[in-house]
């Protein structure tokens, strides 16, 4: 039966997890150079609570996220959590495998389960272009074909390529979003249908989910900053992020308001546009640009997002089928195409402009890890740089959403036990839960 | 028509705001002394944690806080976001202003972002006196006249007083409530109107309440200590916040329970209550008191807000038709008067103690912000400066009150519109959501 | 009447402690070796992030655990944010007269009210047993009776004995399972009761405990990390139980959908399950296992509490007539004492397996607590420490179920208004709130 392909799936890669753990992998050996147990706590308080308010967005921000379904909100928290533990572990499997099989030991330290954990992001954001309407176990392969599909991407554009992209803009978010709409269209794409009675938000699951952009708001910042280099980097990536968050809020308001009928609101306007600068700023946040960037970056990918959802989804979804149920073409795509063409030009701009008066003062700060990036640019050239970013952008839509249409077509296999369309978007079908009705 | 106002106004300040960063505003670059990455990043990593904690108070914490409205939770919860984002914004302009304009640049800084975020916590105090009457265009007003007020309020009682508040007991907690009492008398004191229909919580939005309560009670000690001076200060600082919240938060048990008939506790007492401590801690959070004074203030505090409750504001709504929707004169402004009381004994008291047992010995320990403010006592004496904390108290209260009562009246423009009475309390009318009835 | 016994007990006691305080607690003074206020600061921004997050779990994460009984959300809150503060406050009380009064004085620090708050947390799991079925009255007398007895078994388990234990499996988790369940003996073991109709979690209240155990899940390292040694074995405590964590949640979707019919989940297994692997984990964190051991033990944790909630639960209200209203004995019962076993074997397979690849690599890196831990085992052997764990873990339970019953027996006193049985699991009992029919 197919109910018992979930466990068999789970506690087969649990078992396949064990065996690979008790193999290879070790606790990382601190070098010579950081013996000294001060300096090792000193690095651990520096990225510990940065790494805790990561697993606070994923887990409790993103999983309110999508709890706008009135009747999926148990299943979009499981989902999710289940699918970024899932996710995680296979990350740091095929990550020890890849990177760090020297000597025949893998390694493990926060830092690996950091990177194996923004692998898992990719999953947990192209799921939002199906969710309600997808099993556990569909869910479950998604994930496996994602990850390395990411690990492999990743490599081509900061490795080979050289992007700069130090909050994921082009190699987690335009990825997962293209990704997730390929998927989309291989798998609902051949017919179009109505609204589904269950698929509107109720003033009750619009407040929860609120909620959740809130907090994800709140802790943006940390995810765009934690693998900058500490000191003045870090803290220019956490400044810009926070001034382009802010100009996000404000301008969703005005965009919204624009828009909607009457001057109201519309919630999910809200819900995702005042994100839409964490997105965006996230390759160009640890870069010399100044804080007016930050805050058209952000005011400019608000705007993006909001027109996103009122033109360009419903044009997708009539002419060409494409189902996005948590829009996120409007706060992944478009923010994190615009973040990437901004990381291009602020690189342009940048070189020219290194006698003017912003950038000298700010770019004599640089830190470390940019230091090397610009010097790197001596090889090359800055206009190389640009186009690199650019290329970088191409390589991620174009990888992932062959991929995505690839994992889609998977999806469709019979015994991943795909809802029928009147059991879509309930609680119902996967927990033993009492009848909302009641 | 007046639906268009919003964007109008806020479109066009985000465009000034874009214009003055572009001309004016660049990141904070390090001096000398601070150039090792190493003296960077540990600063960082000082008050970063601190400062993402403050956030969540705001952002979640009082936005739940506020949604015990049972048909207002999605606006309540906008609203606060919305005036926290364009507040801070204004802020930083009208601190650049005033503060940093040197050499024709502003420099920006997590430092200047968090003082720009105090004064946003002002406006966001205030407006709960006035929660569900008020359209978006009037809390921007309230915002756009409530800055430049407090942050001359509180140079005229920091800077030129020379007053204590490490906590802001005096500048931002009383210093918003009675702006927020004039602002309410203004608006609405010329008639007394029979309570409406949504304005009783209901089980669930006081469940909801009580959840933002607990979240600024958890995260009050960093609000209290994030500009503390690092060290022993600091974390007398944080003892002192939390001693007064716990105590708060029993006796608000006890005072709820006498006081209502049948000893069952009264939800809006300890949605209240619990905080009073954190309050009145404030101004005497990082001086050299023995920890009891911190318990019997939290103590007392709550006492004052729960009786403020029950017998305070019934009396100013019969008598001087004042409505205090969310009671803020019992949390922020009876605690804040307690506060800046005990901010004057203690400094008479800890003077004449000083061969005592316990302030000897606590007192050797002081850290460096308080040492030259005690050392500072020696040129004006420490009854001057106990004076000073009083006379603080009173410049916050008479200015925060006429400025409350000025733009009180000039929210009452027709164009500003104010939602009929029959419209109050209800998020359809700002939002796009289904009605809560279905 | 019994109305008036709740006040005058929480007042008597906020009395008695303001006369302790001002006789005896003064803060810490520093000692001469940390007198510089730079290392001050640090060790203040090494243990403070990990106290917020601890406060989070506590305050908000469990409160929300509890409030799966839909009628019963707002006294689930509110008597666990009174039990936390009401019994960290008695513990600080008996802390210092017994280990802190030297030279008449006792010094108050963040550490202290860590501990004091670490003997709160044994009383919030004790109730958990009887929740929903006791008057306050009754739960303050659990805490004044728990935390003596708490802590003359943690200074028996932990100084006498040297059992490690690190995340407090035994001592905490183990200690307050048994102490919940003597006392819901004692209390209800009398006669069989049907099922209340106001029993059962509805679709709402599950999603809101789902969202306290993700808190809890995602903070839950700060808890098992913060009293390690800075370092490595603090670094190793927090991957440890991360895996631990991660391994549990993966594991409870597995056992939990090949245990209920038609492969659905159930809400309590997951609420549960995905938190038991964090405490198994406690007495191992930070000692030299290799990182399958966590995994494996996580894994393990949740088959046992899945297979718990699924058989022994209704084995013992149907044997025993014992009810368990959290199903403690499955979250902290099973697991805890799962924890203790692997702790014994963890100490013996390291030390046979100094020459393998794993442990010696990695114990060549233990931090300063371990190696003092470890160098004991030269005098007393390895087999001895292994048999203290055991030891311990027996006292535990032993010590616990004894104190726990007569704490049950005391419970019966009619003075506590113990709520009759068709008055059960209601807010309205309580506190002043409409009726959650309207």
């Amino acid at each position: 039966s197919t109910h018992r392909l979930l466990p068999l799936f789970l506690g087969l890669f649990q078992g396949a997890l064990l065996l690979f753990f008790a193999l290879f992998v070790t606790y990382d050996k601190p070098s010579a150079q950081v013996e000294d147990a001060n300096l090792v706590a000193n690095k651990l308080y520096g990225i510990f609570p940065l790494f805790q308010d990561i697993q606070v967005m994923l887990v409790v921000g993103l999983g309110l996220l999508l709890t706008f379904l009135p009747q999926y909100g148990f299943s979009a928290l499981t989902h999710n959590f289940l699918l970024l533990n899932f996710s995680t572990q296979w990350a740091l499997v095929l990550q020890g495998l890849l990177h760090h099989f020297h000597h025949g030991q893998v390694h493990l330290d926060l830092h690996n389960l950091l990177t194996a954990e923004f692998a898992a992001v990719t999953v947990l954001i192209s799921v939002g272009a199906v969710l309600g309407r997808t099993s556990p176990c569909q869910l479950l392969v998604v994930a496996a074909c994602e990850v390395p599909i990411y690990l492999a991407s990743e490599w081509a554009i900061i490795t080979r390529l050289g992007v700069l992209d130090v909050g994921g803009t082009i190699t987690i978010h335009v990825f997962s979003c293209y990704f997730g709409l390929g998927m989309s269209k291989a798998l609902f794409g051949a017919v179009q249908r109505p609204v589904h009675p269950k698929e509107t938000p109720t003033p009750r699951s619009d407040l929860l989910s609120l909620i959740g952009t809130l907090i994800l708001w709140v802790f943006w910042p940390s995810f765009v900053a934690v693998l900058c280099q500490p000191g003045d980097a870090q803290h220019r990536a956490i400044l810009n992020t926070l001034l382009a968050m802010s100009a996000s809020a404000v301008t969703t308001v005005v965009a919204s308001s624009l828009l909607e009928s009457g001057g109201k609101l519309s919630p999910g306007h809200l819900q995702n546009g005042s994100l839409a600068g964490g997105v965006a700023i996230g390759a160009v946040a640890d870069m010399a640009v100044p804080p007016v960037a930050a805050l058209a970056l952000g005011s400019l990918s608000a705007v993006a997002c909001v027109l996103g959802f009122r033109f360009l989804t419903p044009l997708l979804a009539r002419k060409l089928t494409l189902r996005d149920q948590c829009g996120i073409h409007n706060l992944h795509g478009l923010p994190g195409i615009l973040g990437a063409a901004a990381s291009a030009v602020a690189i342009l701009v940048a070189s020219k402009d290194t006698s003017g008066s912003h950038f000298s003062q700010v770019s004599s700060t640089r830190g470390n890890a940019s230091e090397v990036l610009w010097g790197q640019w001596g090889d090359h050239g800055v206009g190389w740089q640009a186009l690199c970013q650019v290329v970088g952008l191409a390589v991620a839509i174009g990888a992932s959403l062959l991929a995505g249409l690839l994992t889609g077509a998977a999806l469709r296999l019979p015994c991943l036990a795909q809802p029928p369309e009147r059991l879509c978007f309930d609680d119902s079908l996967y927990f033993k839960i009492q009848d909302q009705a009641e």
